[in-house]
């Protein structure tokens, strides 16, 4: 049996693929694995039996066999570390890779939630106008120092599951306009969403939203 | 020649050990290897040099030979892969104890350095009392999910670099009082201050700060 992970019965965000089960599925497809989906409603979500997999009541957790994980970052390096195709074999271009990973997740991520959710719900209250600029502000430090490290095609030589985090991470501003100040940035995201495991991944969520939306 | 890793030449939590460098020193200290500290201006972690070794000009680095890391996560992560005593031997008790570092830095850290960070710039702003008490609240969320997990010393059995990152994460909070309403969660994070190796990381960043502070 293959592993089961979990994803939101209808995503809040209509199936553009920025839900976190979107990078275990776009990490199963580059190593070529299947995996089995169950889905689950926010309420659901919140239950002791959805709690005894994920303590913070999220999405995604990844079952195989008597293994529960949650965490997206960890379920995607375990992945990664069970097959071939997401991270170097010459151990300190492994460990690189790993940094990035943390990196997506720890220094980039942090400030982009920051920026879309406030977008999302912050946008009627006094202080909107007032704080947007800061929260812009300090995504463009993070993507100016990204766009600083030049024009290679990924992060550290090949593909890894860092770049898979990274893209993933930078892809929640598509709305927000700041992508379009950074060319090379845009360029990388986009080199990201036009690989076949990616395309993949993100039309096995969408279909998933697609089916809810119908019912 | 032991690894070499940065820090701040002039800490600005003034030696209270909430710099990231804290803990790559507790990992170090927990498996028993010595390490060499760099120390770093603000004006120096922005120039070229340091950018070279940290892409988003921040501490802590970690240099060992020819490969240089950054991120406090992946640095961790490296020690206790490279040495026994922060990771569990048995397969599937490491892969969760590597999803409890990635929950420390990914859900747990995010909203606690918001309300932190909110705590010491916005505290003049007009929208601060109003904003405030969202921001506690999804700090308490966190708090909660974590205390519901029940009694254990530790997250997943036996300490781990699970709990070293939850510990660093969780006592950032140590002035916001919030720690004060869930002793269970209080009393893990004291738990893990009292570790001989926490006390030897924590005295040696402080020695860094009281030895800047004199100059």
């Amino acid at each position: 049996m293959p592993p089961t992970i979990t994803a939101f019965e209808s995503s809040p965000d209509r199936g553009k693929g920025h839900a976190r089960d979107m990078r275990v599925r776009w990490a199963f497809e580059e190593v070529g694995q299947p995996y089995d989906v169950r889905l689950v409603s926010f309420a659901a979500m919140k239950q002791p039996a959805h709690r005894a997999l994920h303590p913070f009541g999220q999405i995604p957790t990844y079952e195989d066999g008597d293994l529960t994980l949650f965490e997206s970052g960890a379920i995607v390096l375990h992945i990664a570390e069970q097959h071939d195709g997401l991270l170097p074999k010459d151990a300190n271009a492994r460990a690189r890779a790993i940094a990035w990973m943390f990196a997506a997740l720890s220094t980039v991520e942090p400030p982009i939630v920051e920026l879309t959710m406030a977008m999302l719900v912050e946008r009627d209250r006094s202080w909107y106008a007032e704080r947007l600029p800061s929260l812009q502000e300090r995504v463009r430090i993070r993507l100016g120092e990204l766009s600083r490290l030049g024009k290679a095609d990924w992060l550290d030589g090949a593909f890894s599951a860092g770049d898979l985090m990274m893209v993933t991470v930078l892809r929640r501003l598509n709305t927000s306009g700041l992508l379009d100040e950074y060319p090379d940035i845009a360029a990388y995201v986009a080199r990201g969403e036009t690989r076949p495991a990616f395309r993949r991944a993100f039309d096995a969520q969408l279909a998933v939203f697609n089916a809810a939306a119908r019912s």
